[in-house]
């Protein structure tokens, strides 16, 4: 039966000029481009962990879960070139969907993001168990070996740009956000960025991570990070102020970049990206601070935002 | 915590000569041979489908789960790189095991196993979770665009190989095996073969689909198909015949090849891997056969032979 839906869901995976052999053989076969390095990540996404598989839509889950390993990609500047995906599947299915339809809308969630990404699926292995719903992906993407961005460049003088709006991704953008693959290629081969990650576990702290690995600090200005308007909805429900979340909300699936002062100065100016990318501050020696809109300059802690 | 715990785990991985950036970065950076082709592979191992984690040691769930996907990169004759694997923690733990202590008892039983075959654990991504244990791994290889091995070769007069012993794996081997990386690069580079596949659903079965692959047919001599002394055992228990066992039990991880006479005889007359290659039949037009021991040929059904 699993074998059956294996054999359907091959059906309608399409073809990629450089998926020399896709499902069906013991593995895939890929012809990497011969000068380039292999820039690989994993993550997967669990039930009651990620998401909560009784509310939230099938193909919504396949769209987050290739999404978020694209946005790692991204977070390289490297080429998506092939993903494979493990699906384990509850055997009762999730509410009124069959395992096999579970299957499908995790697929048809995943495809028309692989294909706007030139992404192959390359293969993957599906398995009906007695527990819950979880989806595996490891993607594999290919950069020129010196246009690779780390987390381990950013220099004190050093700008911090982030690309779109930050916060309240909570209300739904944290299931359906696009991941900033293209974006970071046009940058990185346009300008000369230092370092890059992806925001996935909210601005405060992933700014510490950036520091850490470059053995910097960093210093954010309250005033000029761009908040979401869903972070403005939040904050104007719960009586509070939009910085908080666009600080300590994670999901957003931003770019956080280091450029030097010309080059950030040149893509603030040009805005090369349709999700425009923001000024938030600087690198500097060590330290993780905030300039406060009211004035002064504060630590931010790693785990949240402090109001004052 | 769990940053904590993967902060432990990045530890205790080797450096490996390829693998310029590894865990810790949004994404790990692979120097691959610029003239050979990238392998990719993903299986998942799950509590209460491929074992009991109750009744088994971590280690050992740790161990296989990255052999099965070595096992298919051997399938390909592919050279392992780098694996990246997912866990799933039980909030809860296993049994008296807390989820750390299973996660590094994972990591315990695959360390031994990539460092045997020079394979970087390049990445992951650790959740705990309030559902079953699971183990998602993908390995990608490497191996030179001609010398790809897979399922589609095989062409009627070649003899058919199978290396070690089959059957009874269920008494342990499934666990503890040692996939036959090594064996299929050597047989791959020292004689002229068809193709292979590795033996994980059962001899019958999966000649079906070497069959199907090659669009050719295949018949085995059951006189000359090597039974385990697991498959003896289980046979004389239940008062069976351990051909059956050879046959149709799953999980032996062997390599089935396809090769022209000359190389098989060749194979079979040097013994070149310390496992043993053992001919068990030939590649026809159509049709998957067994001649029995008996006499006569009676087709082998796909799913179990039926002993007469």
């Amino acid at each position: 039966m699993e074998r059956e839906f294996v054999d359907s869901l091959r059906e309608a995976l399409p073809p990629h000029p450089l998926l020399k052999l896709g499902v069906g053989d013991d593995a895939a076969v890929l012809a990497m481009a011969s000068s380039e390095d292999c820039v690989v990540t994993t993550d997967l996404l669990a039930d009651g962990t990620h998401f909560l598989a009784s509310e939230t839509d099938a193909e919504l889950i396949g769209h987050k879960s290739l999404a978020v390993n694209l946005s790692d990609l991204a977070a390289m500047a490297a080429t998506p070139v092939a993903v494979v995906a493990s699906l384990l599947l509850p055997r009762d299915g999730v509410g009124s969907l069959t395992w096999p339809e579970v299957g499908r809308r995790l697929l048809r969630g995943m495809l028309p993001l692989a294909e706007e990404h030139g992404t192959a699926i390359a293969g993957g292995d599906t398995n009906v168990w007695p527990g819950r719903l979880a989806v595996s992906i490891t993607a594999i993407g290919s950069v020129p070996p010196d246009d690779v961005l780390t987390r381990a460049g950013a220099q004190p003088g050093d700008r911090l740009l982030v690309t779109g709006e930050l916060g309240g991704s909570i209300e739904g953008r944290h299931l359906s956000f696009s991941p900033r693959v293209r974006e970071a290629r046009l940058l990185n081969e346009r300008y000369p960025l230092h370092a890059a990650m992806d925001l996935s576990d909210g601005l405060a702290i992933d700014l510490h991570r950036l520091a850490e690995a470059s053995g910097v600090g960093a210093v954010v200005s309250a005033r000029d990070v761009p908040a979401s308007p869903a972070a403005e909805r939040l904050a104007l429900a719960a009586g509070g102020d939009a910085l908080d979340y666009a600080l300590t909300d994670g999901e957003d699936f931003e770019l956080l970049i280091a450029a030097p002062p010309d080059a950030a100065a040149a893509i603030v100016r040009e805005q090369p990206v349709a999700c425009g990318v923001t000024d938030i501050g600087g690198v500097v020696d060590h330290g993780v601070w905030i300039d406060r809109v009211s004035g002064g300059r504060v630590a931010l802690p790693p785990n949240g935002y402090e109001h004052r």
